[in-house]
């Protein structure tokens, strides 16, 4: 197997560009920036995620097609939770001298067909060498029409505080990963190729369902802590109406204490966002349309602080904390 | 001192976000996206660079306000190789929990600062913990009239070419910085602080007088083979002609063999171009209303490969090659 440093940098721009195939943009990958057309009455929306070797993914755990799916999906949420369109996915990429060709073209497929599954395109990046693990740092640029931006602080007291899909299941895969057991295949999957609700963004965002939106990457109870804040509001959850897969609802009668990997588990890549009461029943409709489940689990509060219901085993343990990367403890 | 560990990732972002004053963006940091207006009339320009400790910068040899400076610059610089105007900034960043607060401060306030030199701003970024070395990932968003977009493939034999600056500056600091010696103030400046070429990039692509054009970041040789690769010509260039500040000068009197600093040293974030030989009054007002120097150092060729000229003592040593992230020799 042919190793980077046997290829260098220049062949392996060469090869991902050859692989790259047509382009829509008016300067793809191979100059110095690439050029592309934003849809006419939109404005972009960017985001930028870091991803690192033994912080963010393992290649242990995980295959490389796979680390670079997911390295789109994270940041395609958030285009998603702003109820924007992605268009456009630029790789940095820092990989070890040792790391084989075929491993990183494997990466950089995933990368690429993740793009291609949300629509959006591989228009650019960077490489160099690492001297310690592979670093990916992906950016995508999105658009969205800017009366329909769905920004974090726009919850009011009163509103109804909904997440689609389920809570949790990356949390226990990972979980399982970490005490060295093989997760079911589902399981795995939620942690390893999280999905990005784009469609659910956008249709919330165009008939203007959401006061306040987020994706969950740090956990439920720290993202909702983002909207509390930039909101200046507080609000009132429900553990007991947390929506919960088979396989966690399962693993609950076993080690009910892990309900906290619903809680700030993180890594769910699901929306939570603010709605006012009487547009629930549009909620229920479009959630039958887009066959994405949408549960509501508590409302938005006039005065600050986060309470948490209905957790008898867990109590005053909660705190509105997720993930946190420089906190040790 | 306060470390990250102490301070956490949300209270970093805080800090960021408080010093950021005042933003022109609809959206600025502290939402899953940015969101901002592109001028109408122009189309976006993304260029995205990963700058790792000991692959692109040391700690020891730079304070951490100048590697904030020197990661827009370099970006910056791929904005102006395009001639467009930079607009946006975005941060990924892994650095080491031991790392204090004032030193990341430090770093993000030359983001800051070089962005708005440039008249662009820091709009969003992603922090985390890094288990090795500091790493950044910076993506510049910039804009620019689509029939004004300079690429690298329109050079035509009979073209001259092109160098903004001065040649070899920044190579020549690093050789003594690895040498364990300390460079002149105004050789290490070039090396820590390049600043990119941003008008001069606007006023070529503004009047149409530029066919292709390129940043030197890899080496003028390594850089001109790019614009020779994409415009599928070649080139002959005459090392005589290569504009050399008087430092290097006077160090090639002494070891005239570091003439390679200046054609493979890279770093020196000129702008390398090439022109029809009849516009070569206009460049020559240009550069005296700039106040950039600009030195014809070739010509384009029609027939393919890179002939170099006039450097008896280097002679057929040389090849179209500049540094090249993996391979090692």
């Amino acid at each position: 197997m042919m190793q980077l440093k046997e290829l260098g940098e220049f062949g392996l721009i060469e090869r991902i560009r050859n692989a790259a195939g047509r382009s829509d943009a008016i300067v793809g990958i191979g100059d110095d920036c690439a050029a592309f057309r934003v849809p006419s009455g939109t404005v972009p929306l960017v985001s930028t995620d870091m991803l690192l070797e033994e912080v963010h993914f393992r290649s242990a755990w995980s295959d490389y097609y796979s680390i670079g799916c997911k390295s789109v999906a994270v940041n395609v949420s958030d285009i998603a939770a702003m109820g924007g369109t992605p268009q456009a996915i630029f790789m940095g990429l820092a990989a070890p001298g040792e790391m084989s060709v075929e491993q990183l073209e494997s990466l950089v497929r995933g990368v690429r067909e993740e793009s291609r599954y949300y629509g959006a395109e591989l228009l650019g990046g960077d490489t160099c060498r690492s001297p310690s693990g592979l670093v990916l740092g992906i950016t995508v640029q999105g658009y969205v029409p800017e009366q329909q931006i769905v920004t974090r602080s726009g919850a009011r007291g009163g509103d109804i505080i909904w997440v689609s899909g389920s809570l949790g299941d990356s949390g226990l895969a990972l979980k399982m990963l970490q005490q060295g057991q093989q997760p079911p295949e589902v399981l795995a999957m939620r942690h390893h190729r999280p999905r990005a609700q784009v469609a659910l963004g956008r249709a919330l965002a165009k008939r203007d369902l959401a006061t306040a939106m987020i994706d969950i990457s740090d956990g439920l109870l720290a993202d909702l802590g983002h909207i509390l804040h930039a909101s200046e509001v507080g609000a009132e959850i429900d553990v007991r109406r947390l929506p919960l897969s088979s396989y966690m609802q399962h693993h609950l009668t076993r080690q009910p204490e892990d309900l906290h990997l619903a809680l700030r588990g993180g890594e769910d890549y699901e929306l939570l966002f603010c709605s006012a009461e009487e547009r629930g029943a549009e909620l229920r409709e479009l959630s039958a349309q887009l066959e994405v489940p949408l549960t509501p689990i508590g409302e938005i509060r006039q005065t600050s602080g986060l309470g948490v219901v209905g957790a008898n085993d867990l109590g005053s343990e909660l705190k509105g904390e997720g993930y946190d990367h420089f906190v040790s403890s």
